[in-house]
């Protein structure tokens, strides 16, 4: 890469994603936005509802990483204690934000506000909220940590809220082609295409379509052109061996 | 827990599932497969395909869980390097398997078996294979890791091969019942549940589905008496405070 981007980990928090109970869509999505953000997500992690287990984590990612991204856990139930955890992280209280109350007086004007609700507008003192436009009760920032909700509709509107914060490096573009060829029949040339090209990452995975095995080819790099060569290269190296190439994307 | 679980972590190794490109599924079905088996996942991380990662997380897990499982990256291509780099965590050459060699030569009978396929047939010294009934190239076992494909047929088909050789604890049972209120409606009253049971471990999880908000609370043990009894009480919790309750499973 020409320049650094800057990175990212995120913390998956869980019993449910490790009991394989639900299936996790949240990484991916930030994944994808974190490219197109020009930051390099460089690990991810699925951790269980355990107090020493999160605060570890938490502390071992936010030294680790420029961004970190929790989600799971801020909900008002028992086994919601993510919010705790950070505040515990970061040494600090877990105090009311008086906007956070706002926004759940007004969400739960009718129903009223008991205390298990309340619960939803903790934070660790010194925190910022990140907005919730679906049901209202915010995720925070607390330094470089985002802690975000885990369902997946409210983790993404609170991603995209907060988004327009975060400083990208060059934006991380990736193309694709896709081959009705064994992995193994284009290793060798994709090697040197590999070495040929040091500043543009390529991946090869199999996939299993219609009966067929095939070979898809990504290239990703900060360099469009670069990228455009590498699968242009890829491209006719898959129509020579007869892999009958298409671009994906 | 009246018996302890065995324990186990999961590393999914691969850029395409940190940049979004890949969705991971092999989590959640590893993840069920365990829990029927009576194996507690405790953790599990998503890797770039980068030699020193993988190794410091192969040795990381190996150490603290009694099974491991890697998925990705034993493919024959550039990027391909677990195979090489489990070698390395343990300390071993990397060797041609012989029964590996036998099955990859009459997988490519007609193909020819070059030397990018042949890298499928190398293995850390010492290893014993995982079948692969789906495309040949098996998986391998090296002590208490196992080392499955990343293309989720494959690694599913190498799961199920490898699954009577674990040696499991009692199974976790889980049921749920889905109710169409919100968490904070829930709440107290599941705490309180929550502390009767202190060998069951009770998760609530919202939802938004048909336009409406709800939860779901799950009951996991290994004492299946306990857990039916803690969702008989919540699914009559849910029925008192108007949440129509259903049990999904």
């Amino acid at each position: 890469m020409a320049e650094p981007n800057p990175t990212a980990g995120v913390i998956i928090i869980g019993n449910e994603i490790l009991s394989g109970k639900t299936q996790d869509t949240n990484l991916q999505f930030i994944g994808q936005k974190l490219a197109e953000l020009g930051i390099r997500l460089e690990q991810a992690i699925v951790i269980p509802d355990i107090e020493a287990t999160i605060i570890a984590t938490v502390n071992d990612y936010r030294a680790r990483y420029r961004y970190v991204f929790t989600t799971g856990g801020i909900g008002p139930t028992h086994d919601d204690i993510t919010s705790a955890c950070v505040a515990k992280a970061f040494g600090v209280a877990l105090v009311k934000h008086p906007e956070a109350v706002r926004r759940l007086e007004r969400a739960y004007q009718r129903a009223g506000l008991s205390d298990e609700r309340m619960k939803m507008a903790e934070v660790p003192d010194g925190a910022s909220l990140v907005d919730n436009p679906i049901s209202q009760a915010p995720g925070f920032q607390m330094e470089n940590v985002f802690v975000l909700a885990g369902i997946p509709s409210v983790a993404r509107a609170m991603f995209d809220s907060l988004a327009p914060t975060l400083q990208g490096g060059p934006a991380i573009i990736a193309q694709s082609v896709d081959g009705y060829l064994a992995e193994s029949t284009l290793a060798k040339q994709l090697g040197t295409i590999d070495e040929q090209f040091p500043n543009v990452e390529i991946g090869c995975y199999p996939f299993f379509r219609n009966q067929r095995f095939g070979a898809n080819v990504v290239a990703r790099g900060t360099t469009a052109s670069e990228v455009h060569e590498v699968i242009d290269l890829v491209f006719a190296l898959m129509e020579e061996l007869g892999g009958e190439p298409e671009r994906p994307d």
